[in-house]
């Protein structure tokens, strides 16, 4: 079968690779319908950590073609969304529905064991406890929608959750991402009141806008926070999420803060301390956040989706075939895309 | 009157200083009755940052002796706790019971204009936000728990609420100081099932397995995670309770915290960063607290401490007039004693 593999910077190819299949009872295997390159994807492509011939993509819905003979709720012919990470579905961690911190878990996508959903297909471990069945058929209108339950709306919801968005708070979006743009949408479903996106992207501002975003912030660092504390009465917002990654995208999350209030931490940290931690401490200011645990909210989040109360399919600016996946990356790259679907 | 005055390391002195008096309309002044010896006013005693000829300590309960004409709630005569942060009672941050974060607020005894409460007398600014009355005389037997809610028994608290204590979670205080052990009994208060006491002084480990510590770790370092992992079938606890503030505390404090778990900081940072922000994110743990909103969390104590179901005054192991207040610090400084009590 066909898969996407990235040898080193710049260089991902979609090459024949062993066809999926099950290795152990409790496995499944899926047709991929629909994939997508997601902003970490580009750590990789741009020379970050990774592995000679990883197999890339970790956000996918499929069609089951093929069950382990342990596997006892996926039935073969469902469509399923799957997950970034897989998940045993019964550890201690899976029943507090933190799938990301599974004993027996992984991620798919980073090389290793498990391989990538830029494919024809995938095996997926731990089948009962990954995939999520969907009611509806695989070329439902939704299916960008509910694509991004795969990641980046769980994920954008994650740091609103952590963050502690709730009706009446004043938040801020740090980055004007995928996730950043979902993380506007689920501020916005919590109800919060006044959401600031800092972002510098015109398209992307113009989504954020039309999804809740009440105030755009393009300066950065120091002139950033001045301008968020201006649009707070001068006390910072109550929630920050944090969904870049970088040390200037923590260190503004830091100065744009108010005292009391909670940073969620979506973007995968580039940096190996949390910086201000004193003034951190004399504010009182929590900060939290990770891998989210999206199979966990699909619960909370599918009916808006299904009922069209959100939209966060609306991310996908291009729609790119399995030989066009490298051009995807690329698109991506240069900021000419904000997010890529694949459809193999 | 008499205060207590530090100059520099080692030299904490007795002297007299200009009467406590009413400055502005909304002032108090108390006349002190009991007051304390904190853990952190051993920083400037050892030689840490401090103004030469700054007025110490910021826990006490008084009498009420003279009210400013702008007061409206707090009488002549009422027995009061002062907690250790003054608060205007009426901004956005004491209306969220946040008021260490007051927008008029500021902390006793750390020079500066606001005096220390190891003195005869102290000036109150905002005495209707700061002061709590309470319903006893000044000589009643309750005096020691009833002063630890000026400062240690709400800070344990505070970082029993952060860490996210709850009904049959796994626990870990660092730390066997006074706000260690009240972190002890404050997350006995709130359920937790197992209490692992990070600490090596045998007095303190006794008292804290009396407030239903259930495990002592006696180790430090790599040492005491794989003691703590151990402890809790190699998954670290759900909540840790960082009373200590040093960076080798932190870092414990991050080794032995379960995935999705939560820190409360309550030691103030002797580091400018959290170290182990991959692992952090990677875990989902969540890190936050401060200065301990301690006026808030009266309310909620108080009757436990009246009705005698909690007894946080057993920390104080000594008691002292003025006069002895240097040799207090030193006692405490050396280990002799866990926490004095001045009785001016």
């Amino acid at each position: 079968m066909r898969a996407t593999v990235m040898h080193k910077a710049h260089d991902v190819r979609i090459e024949s690779v062993p066809d999926a299949a099950i290795r152990k009872p409790t496995d499944a295997v899926i047709r991929i319908t629909r994939a997508c390159i997601c902003g970490s994807d580009l750590w990789p492509y741009n020379g970050g950590p990774n592995k000679d011939g990883q197999q890339m993509g970790h956000e996918a819905i499929g069609v089951v073609v093929d069950v382990g003979s342990a596997v006892q709720t996926i039935k073969r012919g469902q469509v399923v969304i799957m997950p970034f990470a897989f998940s045993d579905g019964s550890c201690l961690f899976c029943e507090d529905g933190l799938q990301t911190a599974c004993t027996h878990g992984g991620f798919f996508g980073v090389g290793g064991d498990a391989g990538g959903a830029q494919a024809e297909a995938l095996r997926i471990p731990y089948a009962d406890g990954t995939l999520y069945p969907l009611p509806v058929n695989e070329d439902d209108a939704l299916m960008p929608s509910l694509l991004t339950l795969s990641d980046v709306m769980g994920t954008g919801h994650h740091a609103a959750v952590v963050a502690r968005v709730a009706p009446g708070r004043s938040v801020a979006v740090v980055g004007d991402g995928a996730v950043g743009i979902c993380g506007v949408i689920a501020a916005r479903r919590l109800g919060a009141e006044q959401i600031i996106m800092l972002g510098r992207h015109p398209d992307r501002i113009e989504l954020a806008k039309q999804f809740g975003a009440t105030d755009v912030v393009s300066e950065r660092g120091a002139e950033a926070i001045e301008r968020v504390r201006s649009l707070t009465g001068g006390y910072g917002v109550q929630s920050v999420l944090e969904c870049v990654g970088t040390e200037q995208a923590i260190a503004t999350s830091m100065g744009i803060v108010r005292a009391g209030g909670a940073i969620g931490r979506v973007g995968v940290p580039h940096y190996d301390a949390v910086p201000d931690a004193q003034q951190m401490f004399f504010g009182n200011v929590t900060v939290g956040g990770g891998p989210a645990p999206v199979r966990a909210y699909i619960d909370e989040l599918l009916s808006d989706v299904m009922e069209g109360r959100i939209q966060p399919g609306r991310v996908f600016d291009r729609t790119v075939g399995l030989d066009e996946v490298p051009e995807g990356y690329r698109a991506m790259n240069d900021r000419e895309a904000l997010k890529v679907m694949v459809k193999p």
